[in-house]
């Protein structure tokens, strides 16, 4: 048995990764090591930058002597282009970073067709965190400003950036949201990359601001692609009941959710949709309070993290960046480190074949 | 990383394998090597050896100690009974073998899903098998004689079943046939599983019967649930030209295609749709044809094989029993051997996590 590549693989730019999720990126240096040709769909937020990455790429395709087919760059914004690209009977499959309604609808697309297709998407998070009492007993201040930080890196347009704080309600969680505040006070304005990117920002920042289920802690007008960073709280009733609450702001916009009890935790655990990382912050007090939480917590995502933040993503054979739906639509597949490349091969046994006629790594 | 049950798997009974591949077939075994909880649709085929079976699985629940709820087994032939089981919002992946039109059916309600979740089915397969030159023409008739025994073996219910034989027209095609058709007379009538696989058969016969591309070489009637084998033979041009050719007949039926050269091969190669199996016999004397073949070959199956049939599958770690669509709805899978137990885990990586919270297996 030898895994060999699927055939030619349809790979989406992402808005907010233009080098490392587009044209070259991620899913385009998977779906080659695999032995699979590429045709990159160009994202209409970086149709330039796409274009100098494709450069180069051929560039390298002639000086190595690869086949040309090897790689290609369709660029356009209508959708219609999207749609057509997945539905060319030549791909094979297709990888995708975006968002939950792009991507559900090319999903579906690529389930319809006569001859259905894998369809990867990486459709985005909340990336919840779960801060246990004696680590808030001992550290609330140095959670609290770690979590602005984590949350406004990069304006907040990372697919793992922590918008959810959950923590029991009391005087820890009063030192927490202080330090938080102070954090995000200090944070100079940051540009996002597009002007849908910020718009959609300020959108899930007017969903927040019209509801009576979530109280402002700290929050800023945004203007233009000028993205402050905005703070809410809410409790964990009110969390459970609203279900919005849970849907991604894409952006530097966190909220509090306090809670009475880790009981409370698990139940709200419980409720969480498929996410791409979830997070504990513990002391070694909180062990038996964890053990709780982690059963539930790794159903629900593709990485599960103690004591860090879980913005930055390692390219690393143990990476999974993806998980259960809506965090992605393929939840064995990762679309960030060695595993990724996994997605575009499949298996094909070889039964009795004389030597000369095997594949070359079979040999 | 380690790789995660996926949750609660339902499985489908299969009508032709009332053992290997329903209540405690391979879907069933490789789900809870997972560490999955199964749900089995029953196949109305056969309830009552789908109790016996389910009673046993029971049993042994018991005296182990597992927890209850990881068996159970729902029957019903009604459509509406699988649609509920693959729509339960708990199931989270679905192993199926049967047919085309009700596995394609299954798959879409799967994809179209609130949560879409992965369907995996093997959906039967023509097991095209190519004879190159040399080989005929020292040994037609064992390979014809070989071949009957194949196509005829179990009544002809193994999805498996080579059902195509591409050969060169000329003399050593008229020995091939006539081996295989001397061999199909010999062999004794055989009754078929169910009263729908047999009419199912009579069915595929009749296509072959009223269609002028194709010339009858041997044919018998078959009644009630007795299955005859049957023959028959078309020209390459025929073949390509009248689609109706390539679906899978269930049963002894089998169809020889005459070819003008080793490169019509190669054509008629291309054309295939996904398959299960594909094969070669040849000599040393066909290498450089085979060679030809090979490449086209494993992109059409998930196994290729070199002077043998098809029609026995080995539960062992190298066995790929699947292929692209329409063999298979998930080109990346097998439903036989160790492998198919990697349709029901998902990773999971752990990040910076205490040895006490980490699963046992990681510890």
């Amino acid at each position: 048995m030898v895994e060999r590549p699927i055939g030619p693989v349809a790979v989406f730019g992402a808005s907010n990764f233009p080098l490392a999720f587009s044209t070259a990126g991620g899913d385009t240096a998977a779906a080659l090591a695999a032995g699979c040709p590429v045709v990159v769909k160009g994202h209409s937020a970086h149709p330039g930058t796409g274009e100098i990455v494709a450069e180069a790429v051929l560039a390298a395709i002639e000086k190595t002597g690869m086949p040309k087919g090897v790689f290609s760059l369709v660029q356009g914004g209508d959708r219609h282009v999207g749609a057509a690209v997945v539905q060319h009977p030549r791909i094979k499959a297709v990888g995708f970073t975006g968002s939950l309604g792009g991507g559900r609808a090319l999903f579906d697309l690529c389930a319809q067709r006569p001859e259905p297709i894998p369809f990867f998407g990486e459709l985005g998070s909340v990336n919840p965190m779960f801060l246990m009492p004696e680590a808030m007993k001992t550290r609330a201040e140095e959670l609290g400003a770690g979590w602005a930080g984590s949350l406004t890196m990069g304006a907040g347009q990372f697919c793992t950036n922590p918008g959810i704080s959950v923590v029991l309600d009391g005087a820890d969680a009063d030192r927490y949201t202080a330090a938080a505040k102070a954090a995000l006070e200090a944070t100079d304005p940051q540009t996002m990359l597009t002007d849908g990117i910020a718009k959609a920002y300020r959108d899930g920042k007017e969903r927040f601001e019209t509801r009576n289920s979530v109280r402002p802690v700290y929050t800023t007008p945004s203007e233009g692609r000028v993205a402050n960073p905005n703070l809410y709280e809410t409790t964990g009733d009110n969390y459970l009941q609203d279900h919005a609450l849970g849907e991604e702001v894409f952006g530097p916009l966190g909220l509090i959710v306090r809670v009475g009890s880790v009981e409370e935790m698990v139940t709200l655990a419980k409720g969480f949709e498929g996410q791409l990382t979830t997070t504990i912050h513990m002391d070694a007090g909180d062990m038996a309070d964890a053990a709780k939480l982690t059963p539930i917590l790794e159903r629900k995502a593709g990485r599960v993290l103690v004591n860090g933040f879980p913005t930055g993503v390692e390219v690393v054979d143990s990476m999974v960046h993806g998980g259960p739906y809506p965090a992605s639509t393929n939840f064995g597949a990762t679309s960030v480190g060695t595993m990724s490349i996994r997605r575009f091969v499949r298996p094909v046994s070889y039964q009795n074949f004389p030597k000369e006629l095997l594949p070359e790594d079979l040999q």
